[in-house]
Order: structure tokens, then sequence, then C-alpha cells
């Protein structure tokens, strides 16, 4: 896969290692960025001109694409500003009104900040409770431990598809089996699956998926919240404003049918264009090209890295696009800060999943993530640049 | 003013009047959105390596730029997708834990539906209730009307800075004044003042200011919610997820301060640096300058209209940069339509205002509002267009 040139923010000789943090732009997303304001641009929904009248189809023609990509209804499609804002909404107006005192919600060690402030938030309001899956000994969630911790009272099971840390791969269509199981609903967190490998919601058969359009090749602002069409029916409308209503007096006011209902005020236009231009952009290679592409890429890395003795891999062999690793005796940010000198970017830090560097007793890790451009030279930039670093701290 | 060639997206000879909705986008702020993809892209906040260092340092400047903009304090300046979103983040976590059953909040019959909704689902939430500030008639909100009405069991208010439809410019000082002669915060809506109108928070002596950035000649889903250090300090946490947080465990979270507290997940980075260079636009050129240009096209047009005999011109004589009217026996949807074949870009609507259009026993309004691109040929092709209106209808 040579795809570097259709990125004009990597420069050459720059391993740009942090895809799992955000993705890099293709020109292709640039350009349907760039036509949305200074050739096309109009409000939506509202405009009785052209002009408007075309963002709209525009706008619209996005939301049907974004649901063919992953396998849902058009009017599944909620617009949010990314995952966090899309598993907020669940947490808010899903669990928030169907969930009573004495209720439970399954997470797991793994998860993103996300995945577990936005439950505790609501778990603290109606007075349920949070139970946590543990990791097998290659990190990955544990399902056959899940199997026996659900019980009745779990009304959701939300879980990472990919670790955002690990690169863990979830079997998501057991664990919603599981979940339906006991009776409860499945929200996947796919912020790093969506980037690295087809996702069908219909084969998954999860009630709840999100992801963010940053990570995914798009733009900053915007991202996606899919439910299935009885879920959001159900729930009560989340901000209010223009658009999601059907009429306001100050006596009484009526709703938009989902997924209107929860996009109140002008959306985020130009970003759901550049969405479209993303997924139009990852679609053209091939998601399962990309996803073979980076398992090499991570193979080889986890097989360099292991030749140096005082590097510490964490997570399974088959991780999709990330390694996490330490070196004994030196903090990851020094780790950070010696690689940006070898102009290699990856990041170091608790990765917004401090539960789970408590779990694998580290304060922090390094991290490579990566992406469509990456190549193996990349690779051999992050193994020279390690080498470097322990000949520092050697 | 001669800014046309600024605007990309306005082709010769099409009269854009339709800025209330959303503006075009100067060159200057295309051009910071796509440097922001195509040079210096990378996350905020996290990253160890020197591109995402200073892109932090952007974001961060940006917020700087937008507290001196509005007069504010850098940390009240909190980051949201729209005016919409602040105004319900207000709603939820100030009024939300602020309000009690009995309490009071005071809007005016002319707010946007962004400005009426979320405060009616807090007040049932909360089992408050909501009163409704008349207008005079010349269509200002009616601030005798508001003194006499203001009680210790108020709150809260809400007003617009300037009206959507009528353009109708409020004296917020004084509201401010009677608002806290009773105890009670104010929030401005200031969508459609902050591109029309130099704005000082100190100044006005408000608690809670918002706006949106598309309004603003800058880019979607950017919004700023802007509220003064103590009552941001005093709210709860907004939505959960990365970047809010100080500390997660499953057995407890603690939260960073504000703006940060309510800013989860990655940001609109690349929204916030096109605010940015949305603000350097407008202040190059000068708000009072664009004031005086933009009351000088409305003078113009509602004395142009003013002489043709079924168009009935709504709100105040010094409207700003805002016209509505109707025209006798037709439906302003007829009158949007014609005017589009006449390259003349209208709304007609409710303008998500339908309390006001019931207060002005309308089912609708057309209106025209304008930019700092916009010319008095564009008034010549509007008062034209409306002509031929009437011919067709007449």
């Amino acid at each position: 896969m040579n795809t570097l040139a259709d990125f004009p923010a990597i420069p050459a000789g720059w391993a740009y290692l942090d895809t799992a943090a955000t993705s890099q732009k293709p020109q292709a997303v640039i350009d349907a960025i760039t036509r949305g304001y200074d050739r096309d641009y109009a409000t939506v929904h509202r405009g009785v001109y052209q002009r408007s009248a075309d963002m709209t189809l525009a706008y619209e023609a996005a939301r049907r694409r974004v649901a063919s990509f992953i396998g849902g209804r058009e009017d599944e499609i909620v617009f949010v500003r990314g995952a966090t804002e899309g598993i907020n909404l669940v947490a808010q107006n899903w669990a928030g009104t169907q969930l009573e005192a004495g209720d439970r919600i399954l997470l797991s060690t793994l998860e993103h900040h996300s995945n577990i402030v936005p439950w505790q938030m609501v778990t603290e309001r109606v007075g349920a409770a949070i139970d946590v899956v543990p990791l097998t000994a290659d990190h990955r969630i544990d399902l056959d431990a899940m199997a026996a911790m659900l019980t009745e009272r779990h009304k959701l099971v939300a879980l990472a598809h990919v670790s955002n840390v690990l690169g863990s791969v979830l079997d998501a269509r057991r664990a919603a089996d599981l979940a339906h199981g006991v009776g409860a609903k499945i929200l996947i967190d796919g912020c790093q699956a969506v980037p690295r490998m087809a996702v069908d919601v219909a084969a998954l058969d999860c009630d709840f998926y999100v992801f963010s359009g940053h990570k995914l090749y798009g733009p900053t602002g915007i991202g996606v919240l899919w439910g299935r069409a009885e879920l959001l029916d159900a729930m009560p409308p989340y901000q209010g404003g223009g658009s999601m209503i059907d009429r306001v007096t100050f006596a009484k006011t009526t709703y938009a049918p989902a997924p209107t209902r929860f996009e109140a005020g002008t959306p985020h236009i130009v970003g759901v264009l550049g969405l479209h231009a993303a997924i139009d952009y990852v679609e053209g290679i091939g998601l399962d090209r990309i996803h073979a592409h980076e398992t090499a890429l991570v193979a080889e890395a986890r097989a360099r890295l292991s030749q140096i003795n005082s590097v510490t891999l964490f997570g399974p062999e088959d991780s999709a696009g990330i390694v996490s690793f330490a070196i004994e005796g030196v903090h990851p940010h020094d780790i950070g800060t010696i690689l940006d000198e070898d102009r290699v970017a990856i990041r170091a830090g608790h990765h917004c999943a401090q539960p789970l560097m408590d779990a694998l007793g580290v304060p922090a890790t390094a991290r490579a993530s990566f992406g469509v451009y990456n190549t193996l030279a990349d690779v051999e930039a992050l193994a020279r640049g390690i080498e470097r670093v322990t000949r520092i701290f050697g």
C-alpha cells in the first residue's frame, strides 16, 4: 500500500505513529472540506433557494453513506461531535431514562475514559452500579468472565471494539449475544475499529455503535451515533433548539422524530461532507486491505521491538494497528521526546485509560499506532529510535 | 465597504441575503482551515511530539483570541458545537442544578427555539416555570414590561441580543441590571449580535454569553459559551470523557477545572483555528464599520420595500442587519422561490421562532439578512425581485 502521497501534512521522513489519537487527512477529504466552504456553502434544511436545497441533499446523502458504510439504516444515523458525545447521548437519554436503582452496567478494564465516565455519571444519578470485566492474560476483554458476570440486573454492556491502547479486537458478536442472553443492550465504541476493519452493525447484532470522524481520516468535530431505530424512537430529545422540534409554543413543544430529534441547531455541515469523503477514501482502498496492511506493520513492529531486551510489549499478538510498550527504567514521556528528535511521533501517557494503566501496573505506556500512510520504513524508524533510547538510558 | 472579493463562494450577480442563517466564509478563514489539515494537523493537549505541542499552542491561542474579542477571560471560554449547545449546557448544568420547584425563568416572545426549548426541558424537570416578556409596538423586547414582571423567584433571564427575525437590538446592559436587581442571572444569546456589532461582556455585565462560529464568518460545528468564572467553577461536569477528567478509577473519578471540565473528547481542533481566523477577519474590518454598513443596507432596504404597497415590514427601523417582511396574499415561500430565480437568496419560514410568528399573527415571514459582503446592488436586486413578485401575484 502506497498512499503517503495522498497526505499533504506528512512531510518526507516524518514517521507519524499517532493515528489512534487522530489520523492525518487525505487530500480528497481536504478538498471536500474546501469545496464545502469556497464553492457550495449554504445552510441545510431551511433555505428556499437552490444552493441551500443542494447542500441539504449533500448533507443527507452523507447520512446515507454513513449508514451503508456500517450496515445501518439512514434514520438510525445521528450526527454528533464525536464518539464521546455519542456515548454521552446514550448514557443520558437511553440509560438515564431506562435504568433504575439496582440496575447494573457492564464495562471492561480497558475502556477509554469516554466509555467509563458517562456511565459513572448516569449510574450515580439513578442509583445503578458498574461492573468491570477483567482482561485475559494476553490483554483481551475476557468474554468467558463476562459470561459468568452477567445477570438479569445488567441492562447495558458497553465495550471497545478495538482497544485504543492495546489494539485488542473484541469478538463483538459474541459479546452482543452474551448481553442479549440476559436481556441487556450493548453499545460498541468503534473509534479504533472503524478506521481499521470492516464493520457491519447488523452482523455484529449490537444496539448502539459510535465512532469519530477525525480518527477515520475525516474532519474534526464530527462523529456518528448509530442506534437501532426502535431504541432511538423511544428516547427523549437530547438538546433543545432549532430543527429538532415539530412545533414550539410556550405552552407545549412537540419534537421531531429520530434522528432529527437529536440534532438541535445548525449542524457541522462541512464536517459531514468531509466525513462522506473520508468514507469514500477508506472504502476506495478497502477496509480488508487496510486491516491487512496495519496488521503486518504491527507484526513487524512487535518482532523488532521484542528483540530489544529492555522493552515490554503490551497487548495481544494480533493487535489491530496499535502497539503499546514500555522500556525498563525509562519514562514513556522520555521515549516520546527522544523519538520526536528522530522525527518519529508516538504518544506517551495514560491514553485516557487510567484503569487499564492501573491493571497493567504502569503509570503510562508508549504507543505507536498505524494508519494507511505508514510503511515498513516507519517501523524501521521506530525501532532505530527505540534502540537509541536504550543507548541513552543504558 | 468592498469585501466581496474575499468570499469565493459568492459568484458575481448572486445576492446572498441569508447571513442570519449562516454567513459565507472569507478566503482567510478557508485558508486557516486548509492549513490546519494540510500542513499543521495533529491532536491537542496530549502529544509529546512537536507538531502536537504546536497545535496545542494554536488551539489555546484561539481561546485567548475569543476571550479578548468579547471581553472575557481565557478560562471563561468554553468551546461548544454552537450557540444551541452553549444554551443547553447552561440549562442542564447551571439551571438544572440551581433551580428549584417554584423558581422562574424569564424569556421573551422573540426568542429563537434554541433559547426556548432548553429552558422548557429543564423547567419541566425541576418544576420551575417560564414567563415571557412581550414586545413593544415596534417589536423590541419590552424592558419596561420586564421590569414589572421580575420577582425574587426569577433565577434566570435569557434573551437574544439581536433578534434573528427582526434585527431588534436589546439594551443588554439594562436587561442585565434589571435581572441582577432581583438576584437573577442573565444569559445573552449573541448569535446575531457578535457578527454585527462590538460586544463586551464585561460592559454588558451579563453572566453567560453564547454565539456560533458559522454565523461569524467561521467554520461550522464550533461555537462559544462564555460564563463568569465563578459560575462555571460551580457547575458540575457536562459530558464525560477524555480531557475533562483529573483522575479516573472505577471507584471514583475527579474532574478538571473549567473550562476543560466542559470539553470532553477530542475537540473540533480545526474549527477552533478557523474561528480564530474569522475573528481576525471581522476585527480587521472593524465591528463598528460592519455595524454601520449593515445598518445602512437595512435602512435602504426598508426604504425601498416600504414604497411597495402590498409589503408589510416587521421589526424596528434601526434593525441590525435583518429585515423581515410579508407581501399581502403571497406566501413567504413563494417569495423566496421567485427571488431565487432572480439570484436573490433569502429565507422564508418561521425562522425557528414560532412563538414570535404567533405574536406577529403570521405563519412565516420572508427575511433578508445582510453581511459584510453585501452592497446596495443586493438591496436593488431584492427590491426588483419583490416588485416582480407583486406583479406575478398582482
